[in-house]
């Protein structure tokens, strides 16, 4: 079984010193305090670790079952999941009006990378009805809303998000779904969705599913396409059920991991549905919900780099193979070899400086949603749009470099199943996939959030980072730090006026840049989170909780010095044009066979 | 399933015009030319491409079964083992004495691609089959040889290693295995081994398994183990089957891949064997045959990245998603996307520049064996010295990293089964971990192979770089590609000289270094392949095979400019020591937990 302790005092050290949250109107407006989260966080994280952890590795291997269109859960995962609903964590972060609890934005992602850590299946299902929720929360109209949020948010009800069809992934405006009006101003829609995470499952009574489809003579492509609710069991108007709706799903996949999560073929015919957002606006009820789910995915990223990372240190210090020159034992725990150590820091400084960023993100939800001013109300929007895709395929990258790395340390006892290791890498490889591929993250970053406003968003994070070295570059102590930092910083300021300087026309080659970019971007703005956790240690190892403070400056050392300059890399990718793989002839490839 | 044809025209360019084999010794002492082993090759690779992938993703679906100590191969494999050994393709590079073809290694090396290629599970019967044909043949008896190679080389009875202990993996020296000297020559082994590949099926009607095991009153550690050959059924003098031995399968493994090749836990319980080699030089006999070992899988790294880089291919030429803005098309097919070319063209840079260094190194084997001048024979054993830890690991590396790049080209439809690209990432897996983890190789290369003859084997292939870049620095063709490789090749003289000054009392520091090290070295190593590919490309380019030339300047500046640039990154590494994470304090890394 994998090894995992929720790591609290790193959460505190995120409320309490990097976010200094006790003087937030995020709290105050609540009446709440750091240590009222911190318990909250307690029980959440006994949940996740005595009720979900062990159900990862039975649901992985029992899988779900599929029989005459009902799908079945692994064992475990119904009771887990009424103790999951019944204790309110699937409204977390809805408005009490709704049945929630209203609490910081920042708290569900705690409790998300918890469950991830945990039971990363497991937390798909709470995870799209969040998506659900978050769609119709804000695109839908009152009486839908009155009508279905409440048993969401109670976790009666599930939710999904049916986008995919066999000829559309990527591409939505390729999407063949009709939806039909009817008199009652309902619609019938008609088509066949895959890959729906949780299209059906028992764990729920009901499930609601949120479909994009067209309407007829609605214009062609990305800009004809509409967002629905279509519930599996049609509702009474009082929340009862009343008949099945003309869904079904056909069949589940047979996947490399996230095994207890059925993905599924769902199958409309005639299914009575209702619009959510406007007529052909279907993709902006999408992208306004996009933000959050696709950093859910990010965090789904560093919850099992965590457990990688913890079940790995767990395994190094216990396993003996080999020993120092030095050495009286006949051999040492593997932790004393320094490819393991330099692998174990690796990830540490990786999961620690991605979670901070995370958190920012997350922060800026709470800003926006505790009414401050509009300065700050916008500055922290143009952060999300920001972070989102840098913080979807950095945290879900390394998910997959980490996990393969905790694999390694434990050597074939980590390619079998036991340990739980090799899991963890098949459950993380579907993240830099789903909720839009890292590689369109990065056309996102470079496309369109590159030029939003003349490129305003990316020059208020340019100008915090600015600002934070001026603050600080005349603290002796910070020196070291911030000239490991500048060379990666310059290299970002060097590509972004390279990228400006490429012609627009020119969609291919700035297009080419893409990956590269949201890689030195990712690594610079998880340097600057390591800046930001070693001015705070600094001015914080005089105090009893030395050795806390003293890792985190060595690890911030450790990530300044090793990890960031691996930004020269991309540098030298995006100056060296795409030119060579642009213009190689397709024949070309096929040389050789 | 997954898509592949044998590269036979890549394979003709390797034989006719970077081995320049026609006018070899190698070849005409056997009355061979060019042509004749490309017939071999066909003939391979129908047998590959018709009977072995076609069971690739049922083998991988059904596994292997265990029952009351028998294991049953997935439905198809006994045929197919059938077809495979009564075709003589075990005996590819066997002595014809014992009953071989005795074809050039190098033709082995093909042969075990294609098969890695097509079913690596499959491959893991012969392999290990062919691991232990060398050990026999370079340790035993002449009596054990006369008793066992024919048979082995024939197919007729398998083959295995058995090293790993529950306690003991990479550390041989804590082996518990125990062997008791009978009055005969014989010994009785005790003992358990685990990670036993192949170590029971019923493909072959006979198992020879060779053991590590250690003597009454050996010296402790490394230095007291010995190798046994210890049979499943004791064999008559006459090669006829006698009595089972006492050899039991325990139990096989569940894993992330191979799963059509068991994972056996094997029990010795006085099981009669006799020693191979001398007593107490269990290692040296292991050693000698382990260079050949390491290169099948490397191999077999490179067997799977063909594929995965063919198959994401196919699929990047037949999936229309999105559109470039000048397209007429509703969608183009993905291929057209930068980030998939660059993809693509790195997977086949790589493997091409990959095979070809291993063709390099298998070729040095045929030129000891064709009995040339000692001066030859030496630089070609120190050249499979230094590159057999460089191939092992950089090969599996980047089967990794390409095997995941193809899952990606497809998306969600690469996750699922049905496509069979996350099945060669589950496969691919354990190739950085067995025959020595990619840790072990490295340490192999800075510490044995960095200090043999006062560095004499490095220095050696630095010479031929050195002689290649004068011979052809006035060539104002080569220009350009000489001068984006020499940054690189400083890089690594860097860091060679950065070692050298290094305390060699200091072996914490100096191991730090191993992974890294390795990685520059691979990277220059693959960029004089292409250097080399390179030169005979410009010298082609006015023939009528015009395509396939003009394909590799392509490729090879392709590398040149954006692959090997990467040996920065570690040089900073090596160059900013390894004292972060050798001095971070073990309880740091709780810290947070």
């Amino acid at each position: 079984m994998q090894v995992y302790k929720t790591p609290i005092r790193e959460y505190r050290f995120l409320l309490e010193d990097f976010l200094k949250l006790n003087s937030s109107k995020v709290l105050t407006d609540r009446s709440l305090e750091i240590d009222d989260l911190l318990m909250i966080i307690e029980e959440a994280s006994k949940m996740c670790e005595e009720t979900l952890l062990p159900l990862n590795a039975t649901g992985d291997s029992e899988g779900c079952v599929f029989e005459d269109g009902k799908v079945i859960a692994p064992k475990g995962f119904k009771e887990a999941y009424k103790v999951f609903s019944e204790n309110g964590w699937q409204g977390i972060k809805v408005k009490e009006k709704y049945g929630g609890q209203e609490l910081p934005y920042i708290m569900n992602m705690f409790l998300d990378e918890m469950v991830s850590s945990t039971n990363m299946s497991f937390g798909l299902y709470p995870g799209l009805t969040a998506n659900a929720i978050d769609a119709i929360e804000k695109s839908a109209t009152d009486e839908l809303k009155q009508l279905y949020l409440p048993h969401l948010s109670s976790g009666k009800w599930t939710g999904t998000m049916n986008l995919t069809e066999p000829q559309c992934g990527t591409d939505l405006g390729l999407s063949k779904t009709m939806a039909t009006p009817n008199d009652d101003g309902s619609y019938n829609i008609t088509g066949t969705k895959i890959f729906i995470t949780c299209g059906e499952h028992d764990l729920s009574e009901n499930v609601v599913h949120l479909v994009l489809a067209r309407t007829p003579n609605a214009p062609e492509g990305i800009k004809g396409i509409s967002l629905f609710l279509v519930p599996k069991i049609l509702p009474h108007k009082d929340g009862t059920l009343d008949s099945p709706n003309n869904v079904k799903c056909g069949s589940i996949e047979k996947k490399m991991g996230i095994k207890a999560s059925p993905t599924c073929v769902m199958h409309y015919e005639d299914a009575k549905g209702w619009l959510v957002g406007d007529l052909n606006k279907g993709m902006k009820a999408m992208f306004i919900m996009m933000n959050g789910a696709r950093l859910f995915v990010g965090i789904q990223g560093i919850g099992l780099s965590e457990t990688a990372f913890q079940s790995s240190l767990h395994y190094a210090k216990e396993r003996v193979q080999g020993k120092l020159p030095e050495s009286e034992n006949i051999a040492d725990p593997i932790i004393v070899h320094p490819e393991i150590r330099k692998n174990l820091m690796f990830m540490k400084s990786m999961n620690d400086g991605i979670r901070g960023l995370m958190l920012k993100a997350g922060y800026a939800f709470d800003l926006i949603d505790s009414d401050q001013s509009k300065e700050l109300t916008e500055s922290s929007e143009n952060l999300i749009a920001l972070l989102t895709p840098i913080l979807k395929s950095f945290a879900t990258d390394k998910s997959m470099e980490i996990t393969n790395q905790a694999l390694q340390i434990y050597g074939g006892h980590g390619y079998i199943t036991d340990h739980g290791m090799e899991q963890l890498v098949r459950d993380a490889r579907i993240t830099p996939i789903y909720e839009g591929t890292n590689g369109i993250q990065a056309l996102d970053l470079i496309g369109r959030k590159f030029n939003i406003h003349d490129g305003l968003i990316i020059n208020q994070y340019l100008d915090d980072i600015n600002r934070y070295i001026d603050k600080h570059k005349d603290n002796s102590k910070m020196e070291k730090y911030i000239k490991l930092f500048e060379p990666s910083y310059n290299d970002l300021r060097d590509c972004i006026d390279f990228i400006k300087r490429t012609e627009t026309t020119n969609s291919q080659e700035i297009n080419s840049h893409a990956v590269d970019f949201l890689n030195i971007f990712a690594l610079v703005a998880v340097g600057f989170t390591w800046l930001e956790f070693i001015v705070i240690s600094l001015n914080k190892i005089e105090n009893k909780d030395d050795d806390f403070y003293f890792s985190k400056i060595q690890l911030g050392d450790f990530y300044l010095t090793k990890v960031i300059f691996e930004t020269q890399k991309f540098k030298n990718n995006i100056y060296s044009s795409g030119k060579l793989y642009n213009e190689f002839e397709d024949k070309f490839f096929e040389a050789g066979i």
